[in-house]
Parts: structure tokens; sequence; C-alpha cells
């Protein structure tokens, strides 16, 4: 009988290196920014090519990770989630959100292809929702006979994906675009269409916010329930939310 | 920055009371013994009906949990999955083997119901492949648009269920099945159809096994590709394998 009867101790096995800098701005499920891209950069002793064997012949895959961007605060056994307005209570465990009792995530996120480098072996990754510096605890292949249950019932309101707001970008930011690498735009408009303001807002609607994708710097702001790109600004390092 | 950056913590919120007494006999996937009933029971101080409050529209949930009963020895850079005929290698990361770097594992489920008793808070389980005793980390809801990929490609040999045998019950199973609850011949049928043997056998090919159901001692053997159930002794507790 193993000591994880009394709790466990997870070891990092890898690390994302990935197109979200922030917290803010990062999707709040995978599956929705196709152009979203990352690393997943597997640690000693971790990182050898052997682990990885097989996975050459699979598309998705699950991510065990660590919510380690969470700000410093206790779980609650209620939470509200963003999807339900951001006013509504729901059960921590009837909920997906990073603050539980073990703030781990679970991810089926696609697979891009291996990295087989010298000193850099890992997985490529698309359509994902993890924050840059992400702590990986586990990899398992995505088995759709076992883990694809299409006719599940979820709780109230998660029964379709969220809604998108149409998104625009204003001279300045389409200006900025120019300096910024291929499949930029596409980034932005997937990320911005879901709106990653906080669900309560009590501000001036046409407040302007920052997200950094790419280490790329974007402003917006949402205006009669459509997004904005203010500006794009690319080699500037600001952090900014 | 959360600690989770060196490695996780994490607590057991629950522990599983269900019909599957030992490993052996446990099967390697939910969704192949809807019969196959469980009881994940919250421990302070997460047995709380709040936290649990939106389940009950919800028909599956993932469960995160400790594979508790692993013998003890090191994880490998690869493993030899039952499923491939236990012959062939695949990385570790490349399967859901229980023996990985973490030995955490991820389960969908039926969800069947919530307890709300006092002093008795959990969840009603069926359709499960978790042993006894199990210790669970997190709960979280199936959400379809996020987590079934109808379309994904698995690895090499893991496309389809696994492969059911034929079972029948000799003369002294069915006298035995008799003094048993009901249900009990399903879950014995849908256990055993999976041949829970291992996979490597330079054995008898009609050398009787045992597994141990809701308490309840089984016998069978494999013959010609069909599982023989020798016996079904309700009230003995010796356990066997």
């Amino acid at each position: 009988v193993h000591d994880l009867e009394a709790g466990a101790r997870l070891e990092v096995i890898g690390r994302v290196e990935g197109c979200f800098d922030e917290r803010f701005g990062t999707p709040r499920q995978p599956g929705l920014t196709p152009d979203a891209r990352a690393e997943l950069i597997l640690l000693p002793p971790y990182d050898h090519p052997d682990l990885l064997r097989g996975l050459e012949d699979c598309s998705h895959v699950w991510l065990v990770f660590g919510f380690h961007r969470n700000p410093a605060r206790r779980w609650r056994p209620t939470v509200r989630p963003p999807r339900l307005g951001g006013n509504r209570r729901r059960g921590v465990f009837a909920t997906r959100s990073p603050f539980r009792p073990n703030p781990i995530g679970l991810s089926v996120v696609r697979l891009d292809g291996l990295i087989h480098e010298p000193r850099r072996c890992g997985l490529r990754l698309r359509d994902h929702d993890l924050v840059n510096g992400t702590p990986v605890y586990d990899v398992k292949p995505y088995i759709p006979y076992s883990d694809c249950v299409p006719d599940a019932r979820p709780p109230a309101g998660f029964d379709v994906p969220p809604r998108r707001r149409p998104v625009v970008f204003l001279a300045e930011a389409e200006a900025g675009l120019e300096r910024c690498p291929g499949g930029f735009r596409a980034l932005v408009e997937q990320t911005l269409s879901l709106d990653p303001r906080p669900a309560y807002r009590g501000e001036d609607p046409g407040r302007q916010h920052g997200v950094v994708l790419m280490g790329i710097n974007v402003r917006f702001r949402v205006i009669a329930d459509r997004v904005e790109v203010v500006r794009i600004t690319p080699g500037e390092h600001a952090t900014c939310s």
C-alpha cells in the first residue's frame, strides 16, 4: 500500500513554453484557440524520447497540470463560474474553476509533433489553454473509446461552448500586426473573441485592457458587445491588464 | 507564484468504496462495466454538500485519483501495455499505465446521484474502474464540448475497446449466484469478459484464478478463449488471485 493514501507528492515532469504570457487572456478551456501554440519541455529525468515512444500516432493528449498562477487565496466550497455570468454560485466540484482543494487542471490539447533535439525533448501542442510556465505532472494519450462521452450531460449552463464576440482591428492595431509573426492575427482574434475580462464589471464599458500574447502587447476594449483591438505593439515588453 | 512550480502536494478529498476489492479483476478502463457501482465518500473538510452543488444535473464526472495499490516499484521509461499483448514496449506517456512518474489516474465515470446523509457526503458512481479504497484528489464535471474529441486519433492499438470473451457459469457457480445480491451476475459477466489475467501467461491454460467482487469470491478459468466461472462463494472472505 502506497503512501498516496495520505496524499500525493507530484513531481513536475515538464513545463509549458507557450503563447499565453499572463493569466489574464489565457482561455478558460482548451479547444477554442486553434492557433495557440506551445511546447511542453520535459525536465530531467523525464526528458528522454523513450518516454514518448508511441505518441507519434496520437492526435490529442491529456495534460494534468498545476494552476501555478492562481492568486494566493484559499479554495472556497462554492465558486462563481465566469460562464454563468459570475453571479451564480456552484459547488467547486461542479465546476472546472482553478480555485479548488487541489489546484490541478486537466486539459485535452492537440499534439502537433514531438521535440527530439539534443537537450530539448518534449511535445509540440496546439489549441491549448495553458499559461506560460505551467508545471505539468502527467501526459496521457487521449483514447476516444474511453474518454469521449458524446451524450454526457454537463452541469446546467455548460452545454455549449462560450459565446464569441466579433473582433475588429483598428488602424493602429493593423499597423502593428505587420511587424508580428504570421498567424498572430488569428491568435488575437480567437483569444479576444472569448472576452477575457472578469465576469464582474462595475466599470466603464469602453475601458482599455491589455493582454500579452507571444510576448506582444495587445490593447483592446469592448464596446457594444464587439471587441475592438486598439493597439498591437511588438517589441514592447511592458505587461499590463 | 505558487509552490506548485517545484511540485504539488495533493490532499485526499475522498475515498472510493466500491465493488472491486482487489487490484486483480478491477477493469483497466472505465466505461466497460456498467453494473460496477461505487461510492466516493468525501473526507473532512471536503464533506459538505455545498461543494457538490450543481452536480445534480450532471451525468459524468472526471476523477483524478491515486494508483494506491501499485506494487512498490519504480516507474520505467517504457511499459508493455496489456492491450498490446504485453510484449510491445511503449513510452510511459503514450500509455495509461498505472506505473508512471506520478502515479495518478484519470477516469470518467457515470454519476448516479449524490449522497447527502448526516456524516456521509459524496457521489454515487457507476461504470467505474477503481479499486476499493482508491484515494481521490479531484472531482470535475465532464463537459462534452471541451472533453469529447470524437475524431481524436489514439496511439496505435488503442482504437477500439478491448475484446470481450464469452462467459459461462458452471453449475456450482449458478448455485452460488442464488445467494448473491441482484445484479451480481451482470457484474461478474462484465468484469470477467475483459479477462483480467496478466498479459504474460507462461502457464497452464486451464489454471484457476480468483477475483473478489463485492466481497464475494469468484473462481474462474479461461479455456479455449472462453471464460468459465467455476465457483461463486458468497460469505467466504478469503482473498485469492
